[in-house]
């Protein structure tokens, strides 16, 4: 139990910090100090600091899962407004952060995917599952009648994704809303109106 | 002029290390071994690193800057075939690099904006001078009547680029082109469509 709690307290001192100055630039002492764990826990937890990272991919994952889950999980309940009630969830969430840090998948993907075929690999299955957590709920809009039912569900969800990211990225560049808002716009006006 | 060359030397060095490591993940040191030139140069040229990494922007700009001239700036040759072919040879140079990389104006947006806010500023610029050469572009469509008139060209643009480095980035996580061949057909046969 202890134990499990000073792992816990690794994972979530070492979000914040990679979320706010990304991986490479936070070292193990710095996480160490911000979860006031004695020096050589960390390597009790964690045989490296990749290992750690890899962790913190399924702890970020974990968050943005209970949101794809909540909203767009239930094909009875999922319809194109609870894909704008994630996306804006998730804009509270960047809002609360002052439009900085940005998505924690999208960060690591551009900052580690080409360093760590371990981290790549984790990074494309995680894309895939918010992809797939799209597209089944644009699977339950077209069966009631709210898409053209002859749009690929997965290669919409894919593209939507990825603008999304995008959005996300251009977020921290611009550091406000608008660029989540624009995409907001052009998802439901544009891109899937019937 | 060997003055210059020496400059050239180490940003040209740098940008390699830079777009494939990251920026924080690479050392001084490292720049100018690469480079091959005398230790004490560096900050002969640059104050400090952050300042390296600000000339480094506008070296990856001018490569890009160059691509979106070619393609996009003059409105009598500009149309949305020039928008395709624009993407796809950006495309090439990513196919060049393995699919790795990715665009070094979206990385150190994710890696910088937050880090440095004479980073942030300058990125936001070159983002928006990016949707300033396909805004033209879409302009001069519009006027050739490729392009519903009514879509405000500035927004397009904007959503087009974030969608685009999102698909770069997701190109990143996949390690293939897939994710920039489906920005294009979603692009042009979908958001695109008059």
């Amino acid at each position: 139990m202890a134990k499990e709690n000073t792992k816990l307290k690794l994972l979530t001192a070492g979000a914040k910090l990679v979320h706010e100055n990304g991986f490479n630039n936070t070292g193990v002492q710095e996480i160490l100090k911000a979860a006031g764990v004695p020096k050589g826990s960390f390597y009790f937890y964690f045989s490296n600091k990749e290992e750690f990272g890899l962790d913190l991919l399924d702890f970020f994952m974990d968050f943005i899962g209970e949101r794809l889950d909540k909203h767009l999980k239930d094909p009875s309940e999922a319809s194109l407004e609870s894909l704008r009630a994630f996306f804006r969830e998730m804009g509270e969430v960047f809002k609360l952060k002052g439009y900085k840090c940005g998505c924690p998948i999208g960060n690591l993907t551009q900052e580690m995917a080409d360093l760590s075929e371990a981290f790549r690999l984790k990074l494309d299955r995680y894309m895939n599952d918010m992809k797939s957590g799209i597209a089944s709920c644009l699977t339950a809009a077209q069966a009631k009648g709210e898409l053209d039912a002859s749009l690929g569900p997965e290669e919409l969800a894919d593209f939507i994704l990825n603008s999304w990211e995008g959005a996300v990225l251009r977020m921290k560049a611009a550091r406000s809303a608008e660029p989540l808002e624009l995409f907001e716009r052009m998802l439901f006006t544009h891109v899937l109106k019937r």
